[in-house]
């Protein structure tokens, strides 16, 4: 079977999280990446523990990376280092989108600050009439309600998009879909996470839309955040960010699916860490719903605590991923959300 | 949008959950059903409550609450009533088949002893050409086996089956492929079921394929119990049935999602308490692998002890149900296990 191609969009804590488990994976090959920056892309393929390796720049990081291999190798690898493009650039979104023809599927690891980011690099996508499988880890409301208007647009572009595919949501919320078929009426899901990251700095971004959801901020606000603000805030709590009634598109991802009638009826709260790795809660599903006969009960999805966020979050997304590539080769194109299909397995 | 016409066959204790759970869906009208003796149907759809509420035989029960309920309503249902067939005969499945227009999709809720019963029935539809969805609750590794090569015949016929559709296998395998999508390699998967149930005379099919798997009886040895022999084993455990190491289609329906690689790596092993209904143990299945990362870990998906063995097989079922609906409308025909999709919501 041939390798699928990946673009991964990002590569920060998530994207290089996924170049490293791409680089296990005998079925995938991560053809090209970005960050804000700059674009490395390669038809041979890229080398993924050089890119899961890099602090800060990503071409920077990379070029450096080929260097060292290069020398350590000898003569005979240079041929393949020559091979990638490794540049900074002013549009990286515009220049993998330019490079189209190097991947199947791209996931979407970019932060999505604000909210119509990640549905404004779909909609350039699209617009281009690129046919692609894309995945991404929205966690927001509002930016998967944004994504979902562009079904038709993605359809013309015989595209599929699944939509909200990490932990939460994504495998968490499928849990759930799982869950409800015990029940004649689903009362409530309640999803409660606990992330606990040893170094907040290498996952920015997450942090930031993590803020977003704290009393008194907003996306825009902790966009605006520099580090020594994030650092400022956190002294406060000693790491812990503690998130309640969280804006999560498990709602409207739950809603679509039929699960539940009103958006209420999904409660999202969490713990981070920023501190340590241990896990600070153990993250659960609880779906409580009434049984044909009349009997009220609770099945709950229960993560192991030594999972980290990388795991629990880039593992999904590349089995939807998987699962895309399905639907795209039976001439099922459009958006689709994490609660309408099962992940497949990536061998 | 028009209902889902579904024929149920087999009118045991699932059968008759199955009618009271279709009676409350809206999306869905109980058309035909029938036991080992006899058929029910109707074009104008059943009385799922009239079904539910039999005690023994199928055609006699549903002819004596049809009578009742006609002579509490008065003349005005009289025309209503004599629209249904409830005709005793030799061959129910083969007069089910015959009626194929009246309904769009079979549940099938029969005893599956022996194991090549409900392959054989999945056959004999699809040899008639009969373009349908079929979900089963098939239990049993070596009669799902056999369903599988029924693949290209299923296929030729247009038709959709969905195997092991219940609670495990089904909406636990299914729970286990989410789970799966953290880890790097899944190790082991471990499901321990709970059942209670008050009175084991309304599930006699069940409680023999239970017993089929207890050390020293065979499948042909279960089935050829009496009621006498049945209480009699019971008798000895108080009601309560153990069972290690099941023979569960659990294991090929994760192998073929690529879940697991050798068949040994699922371990299925349950406690029926046959006089109570108080679950004896809470219904688990628990996921182990190794994350990306190298860390060992277990996701857990647990049932709400409160949920029936006829809420957790039945919703589940129909869950799946939808889905095979949903595949054939996309033209996507053949055999498919509870693995490797989500079932939707049926309202």
């Amino acid at each position: 079977m041939p390798q699928t191609r990946i673009a991964v969009l990002g590569a920060g804590g998530l994207g290089k999280a996924a170049a490293t488990i791409i680089g296990m994976k005998s079925e995938l090959q991560l053809t090209a990446i970005c960050d804000s920056r700059g674009i490395v892309a390669s038809e041979a393929g890229l080398e993924p523990s050089a890119v899961a390796g890099i602090a800060g720049d990503l071409v920077s990081g990379y070029r450096a990376a080929s260097a060292s291999r290069v020398a350590a190798a000898g003569a005979s690898s240079v041929a393949t280092a020559t091979d990638v493009e490794a540049e900074h650039c002013v549009d990286p979104i515009g220049e993998i989108l330019s490079r189209r023809a190097l991947y199947d599927s791209v996931l979407v690891a970019l932060p999505n600050l604000p909210n119509e980011f990640i549905p404004g690099v779909i909609r350039r996508f699209a617009e281009a009439d690129a046919s692609l499988v894309f995945v991404d880890v929205l966690k927001r409301t509002r930016a998967v309600s944004q994504l979902f208007e562009l079904d038709a647009l993605v359809q013309q572009a015989r595209s599929v998009v699944l939509t909200g595919c990490g932990a939460t949501p994504g495998m968490l919320a499928a849990a759930a879909v799982l869950a409800a078929q015990s029940f004649i009426e689903v009362e409530k899901v309640e999803i409660r996470w606990g992330v606990g990251i040893a170094n907040w700095e290498a996952y920015k971004a997450t942090i930031r839309e993590d803020i977003a959801h704290l009393p008194g901020y907003s996306v825009e606000r902790a966009h605006a955040m520099s580090d020594t603000d994030v650092d400022a805030l956190l002294d406060k709590t000693d790491g812990i960010l503690e998130l309640n009634q969280m804006e999560h598109a498990d709602d409207i991802l739950l809603q679509r699916a039929g699960v539940i009638d009103r958006l209420d009826q999904v409660e999202v709260g969490g713990v981070m860490d920023t501190r340590r790795a241990k896990k600070p809660v153990s993250t659960t599903m609880t779906l409580t719903g009434k049984t044909f006969e009349g009997k009220r009960s609770s099945h709950r999805f229960v993560l192991g605590d030594e999972t980290t966020m990388a795991a629990n979050v880039i593992g999904p997304a590349l089995g939807y991923l998987k699962r895309g590539l399905w639907l795209k080769e039976r001439g099922i194109f459009g958006i689709f959300g994490s609660t309408e299909f099962l992940p497949m397995v990536v061998k």
